[in-house]
């Protein structure tokens, strides 16, 4: 039940995001009533208007499903479509309102070995076979470094766009608490600076970019076909989650990874059987912050909050993102409007009214804008 | 239901170890009778008696519990005791009646390692710290060769006993096909002979040497804190199993192990943290085969069955084996009586009627010639 208490609203998809979806009819109804207020007043200036297509889904935790099919289908009631308008993130933090203008792509792997036709007793065979648990972990010991966290097949990451000077300036104006994120995740150490030293990373530039700019491998499950302390598992798998970045090819690291997997366990001369599955190959995502879409956002953010916006990444992706950015052949913005500690998904999961509320205030001069010089209502003046 | 079909009795437990249980209690019987016989026929030879404690379980599939409380406050009830004599085990194959003269030991051991104090985002946070799994996997990796099988610190091995000319010759007298192994466990090789090279084992002898007179070491389970292919755990644990062998010192093999797993640890250099639980550590059992108890049973083997006997290992162990052994100062016999073939714990377990009325007559024999020289009962003779 929704709840209010201390300038905040309490309930389940609050900020995740029924929050920023009703703020957004809100901020709608407001530009209508400007004008129809302007019609009715021939002195009012005039109120660009602009078309909204509106696409809401519920199974975001569920892969999305039906989406997809939903655009295909329909594809003549959306288009032309000019931007892809999303809010579904939060906050870097809690003070400073934030752009999300990219996200990591996620190639997902599942590797399984597979030795004898039945699990064996330890006692009985151990010692008489090759076992497939001990070929899955030297595996993963020969692709991915522990120390580094980093892949261990270099040309991962040839394609890997070079930082820019405007890039590291932007990481540098982020405010992050690198000691209270350590304390959150209850680590004492963070893995090095991408490409650095085995000294672990302590700036905000080296951890941020590490989340978000760079590529990385997390071994996301491992296990026996059994568990038992006495058995000897007939087959063992692994899953790999290898989070992609510009401007690798998701189809050339896919083709990479698969090669160098199977290289690495024919290195390994066993007689037990690989077998690879890819889960699924989502797309990086990174908008341009350049565009008229992210400077209006900008100016409508600091106008109403009071200080520039921070441009942020984040370090998952978006599977519908880069679906609608390539079906409706239009850029894409993240809009965040809840703070980072509103607990999305959890227990309290909650909203700041202001942040509704404001956040209403700056769409409205958002949409306005863009709605000016939208390149389908008339020709940009620039 | 107990079914009878083509001379096999089919039942849950018919042959480990009801079956050999009731055979014993029938040998038992009829040595009885006859000396009841003896004594109201005084021209009939003497009937030698020995006396019999009896020690049922039934909880050998829940780690015997209660039966070491049970032999410890009824000690005076036990003893003084000669032999200890077992019938919870096979035949190695369905023709050659065995008896098993050795078990390996094992020391089971869980490892974890733990590192944030939540699980995490493989794509918010994957990048930015050391993952636990990671570290499981170095660590499995630096003390388990998975092309041999063996354990990484030779340190383990110096104290297994070197194998004797006499040794190889009871091995080399096994009937044991090494193709229809490899075909019942579906594996198209086996690890080389032990202290061999990479070739594979293909002798009898590296077969069953492996499998019974040599350490092995198996990974019984890996796994992370959570299996979903977004989420870092936050913690992942392995179990080894490492059987043991004459003459590795338990003691002594535990704490070589602990600080080698621990020295392999530091030196991945990794601030998670590793935790080593050691779940038992049972002593392995070696019988004398030269002692009179084998010679009896060899020598009664043999009479009914017509055939010499095979001496055989286990793989492993029977906790209960070096208990009984040490607490009721006397050797212990295994004396198998069901086929190979009886698929024990498993549906249609079976023993064969003929195994179980001559495994009888064995143990009429066998119990007759030891209580003839049995020196509580009167001086030896030889």
């Amino acid at each position: 039940m929704l709840t209010g208490q201390n300038g905040y609203l309490y309930g389940r998809g609050t900020t995740d995001d029924k929050g920023p979806i009703v703020a957004t009819l809100f901020a709608i109804r407001e530009l209508l009533a400007r004008q129809r207020s302007a019609e009715n007043n021939a002195e009012a200036a005039g109120v660009d208007m602009p078309n909204f297509v509106f696409l809401y889904q519920g199974e975001g935790e569920n892969q999305s499903q039906g989406i997809r099919e939903t655009v295909e289908d329909n594809i003549g009631f959306f288009g032309p479509i000019d931007l892809i308008f999303i809010s579904n993130n939060y906050w870097l933090g809690d003070t400073t309102p934030c752009l999300t203008y990219g996200m990591r792509g996620c190639l997902e792997i599942q590797i399984k070995v597979e030795g004898p036709g039945v699990d064996l007793h330890a006692g009985v065979d151990g010692g008489a076979i090759r076992e497939p648990i001990l070929d899955v972990v030297a595996l993963v010991n020969r692709i991915v470094d522990p120390a580094t966290g980093k892949y261990t097949e270099p040309a991962f990451y040839d394609d890997v766009r070079p930082v820019a000077a405007e890039e590291i300036a932007l990481f540098e104006s982020l405010e992050f608490d690198v000691e209270a994120y350590k304390a959150t995740l209850g680590v004492s150490t963070l893995l090095p600076a991408f490409g650095g030293d085995k000294a672990a990373a302590t700036s905000v530039v080296d951890v941020l970019m590490n989340r978000w700019r760079f590529p990385a491998v997390s071994v996301t499950s491992i296990k026996g076909s059994i568990a038992n302390s006495s058995i000897i598992a007939k087959a063992a798998q692994t899953e790999l989650t290898l989070r992609t970045v510009p401007d690798q090819s998701p189809a050339e690291i896919e083709r990479l990874v698969l090669a160098h997997i199977r290289r690495e366990f024919d290195a390994l001369q066993t007689t037990n059987r690989l077998s690879i599955v890819v889960k699924s190959n989502v797309p990086w995502w990174l908008g341009d912050i350049h565009s008229r879409y992210f400077q209006a956002a900008e100016q409508a953010l600091e106008k109403h909050w009071k200080k520039r916006p921070m441009l942020v990444r984040e370090g998952g992706m978006s599977q519908i993102t880069t679906f609608l950015k390539t079906t409706l052949k239009a850029p894409c913005m993240h809009f965040p409007m809840g703070q980072a500690s509103d607990r999305a998904h959890l227990q309290n999961e909650r909203i700041r009214l202001r942040n509704l509320r404001t956040g209403k205030d700056v769409l409205v001069d958002f949409f306005a804008a863009i709605a000016q010089d939208t390149p389908t209502e008339k020709p940009r003046s620039d």
